[in-house]
């Protein structure tokens, strides 16, 4: 974490707040990493108030001696209703990002220039991103892709169809947060258990099949994960697969549209990742997984870009 | 609460106990109700050593002075693996109860001899039931009934088809539960509100219509209700009555067999049945509203009738 050269001296600092926790990254004008920090202080932990002292925390140490304003561009749930500052959504079809159209963010710190992404709103049927958008423009970014499909599987999935490289539509797909609430909370935690890291047995495949056949059954088909536990004594491991492989299985089938012509990018990482793949490919989907990692941090680098250009 | 007169001299005791609830009610030789009580003692929050207590807390007023021992016939969680004993399931097809099956259960308090009425099993799709038997039993004894179709809405609705006087298979529906959780813990719950008791507004209808019209896509609308309450600023109410239209909607729509060749006897009570009632004329079915509360106690009695023609 020093920036002694000339060449790496601090440009602006990229910074990805979501719910659950806080990534911030120093970077320099030729596009490097100096440095990275993170924290828990997500969204959905602090109040208004307590965003810039977050922020300080992790960034403080890269704006000492700065001189002039530092710019700082945030996506995420920072600009969510109940964040940061509200930053009212871009309605699709559009670009997934623009350089232009930040929202400001007033900081006591005179050193920095907060601006936040604003995320995508589609009006029929409703829906929204934020976060998202920025990975997109990631993806975008790098290379020659007007016209894909992507899927970004975690709590609230997203699929999005990208059409000469602006978003043309996207879907919301609960299948994360269902899966803690009925695996964690419903009746069936007592048949649901083990790690949701490890490779997942027969049955998952077994479930997406299923789902897959008949993806309208799934409230009527999730009790009897309860009932294999009572009656045949199946593993919570077991029902865990079924529970995942049943939802999975669901979101494909509802989202068939959006791979059932094209690739589909895959973002993300680790082992929901390679659940989505395995199920995908099942499916007869064809899938490219992309490293999620590195996404949010070329897409706000898109954004100091296009924030450059307009300066020009 | 009295007996004075040798007609209603206390023959039996009938009780309901679920995982929310304990009710019994004292039974004269005639089938007349002398007494009756109910506590919050349910299944979920009591030990296996809290059973007779809680128990007589409730019926022992009834007993004292009995000459004799007296018939405690108890029908619901109370068989469950967690409960005071478990009761074996018994494997459709077959008739909804059967005399000789109870589970006996041993009680220090030797005026009681307690039975507990077996739930049911499926072996394809695996499912189990509690406590629907019995009123099932109740539903078949009053009347002629040799086959129908059954709809038992609640946290875990059961669909029943019944062929020739036994059950021949049914369908548990996590309908309730999932309500509760999506709407109560979610992100929906900042979508989702108001009493559920009210008469549903024209939203819930439209969600019952669209489910129906495509079943597959629930998991995938659901996050349209977090987004109609940020863009159009949508109410609680009305996101409570699209929730509850989608998950019935969904549930209707899976469970097509039992209800598009014959009516539905809808038992239960109160706003739940009425919207189940609207929403499945609205898919088209014919629906038979049954009056649950007085099932419960006419299935335990068909119990008690069957013991007595074996002793005679």
């Amino acid at each position: 974490m020093t920036a002694s050269t000339t060449s790496h001296a601090l440009d602006w600092i990229a910074v990805d707040w979501g719910t659950t926790s806080l990534r911030a990254w120093a970077v320099a004008a030729d596009g490097s990493v100096i440095a990275q920090a993170s924290s828990d202080k997500g969204m959905g932990k602090i109040g208004r108030a307590d965003y810039e002292p977050a922020l300080l925390e992790l960034v403080g140490p890269w704006i000492e001696g700065a001189s002039g304003s530092i710019p700082v561009i945030v996506c995420g749930m920072a600009g969510a209703r109940q964040g940061w500052k509200e930053a009212a959504y871009r309605s699709v079809p559009c670009q997934p990002v623009a350089g232009e159209a930040l929202t400001p963010v007033e900081t006591a710190d005179r050193r920095l220039t907060v601006g936040i992404v604003p995320g995508l709103c589609q009006a029929k049927p409703e829906d929204v991103m934020r976060g998202e958008e920025t990975q997109l423009a990631g993806l975008l970014a790098g290379r020659a892709i007007e016209d894909a499909s992507v899927c970004l599987p975690g709590t609230h999935s997203k699929w999005v169809s990208i059409d000469a490289g602006r978003v043309a539509r996207f879907t919301t797909v609960m299948t994360g947060e269902l899966f803690a609430l009925i695996g964690g909370q419903s009746i069936l935690r007592h048949s649901v258990g083990g790690s949701g890291d490890r490779e997942p047995g027969p049955g998952f495949l077994d479930a997406v099949d299923q789902a897959i056949a008949d993806p309208a059954s799934l409230t009527s088909s999730l009790f009897s994960i309860r009932a294999r536990s009572l009656l045949a004594e199946a593993s919570p491991e077991d029902g865990s697969d079924i529970l995942s492989g049943l939802l999975i299985g669901t979101e494909i089938a509802a989202c068939r549209p959006y791979w059932q012509d094209r690739p589909v990018h895959l973002i993300g990482a680790g082992p929901l990742v390679a659940r989505y793949a395995a199920a995908l490919q099942r499916a007869g989907a064809r899938t490219i997984v992309e490293d999620g990692s590195g996404l949010t941090l070329a897409g706000l680098a898109r954004v100091r870009a296009g924030m450059k250009e307009i300066a020009a």
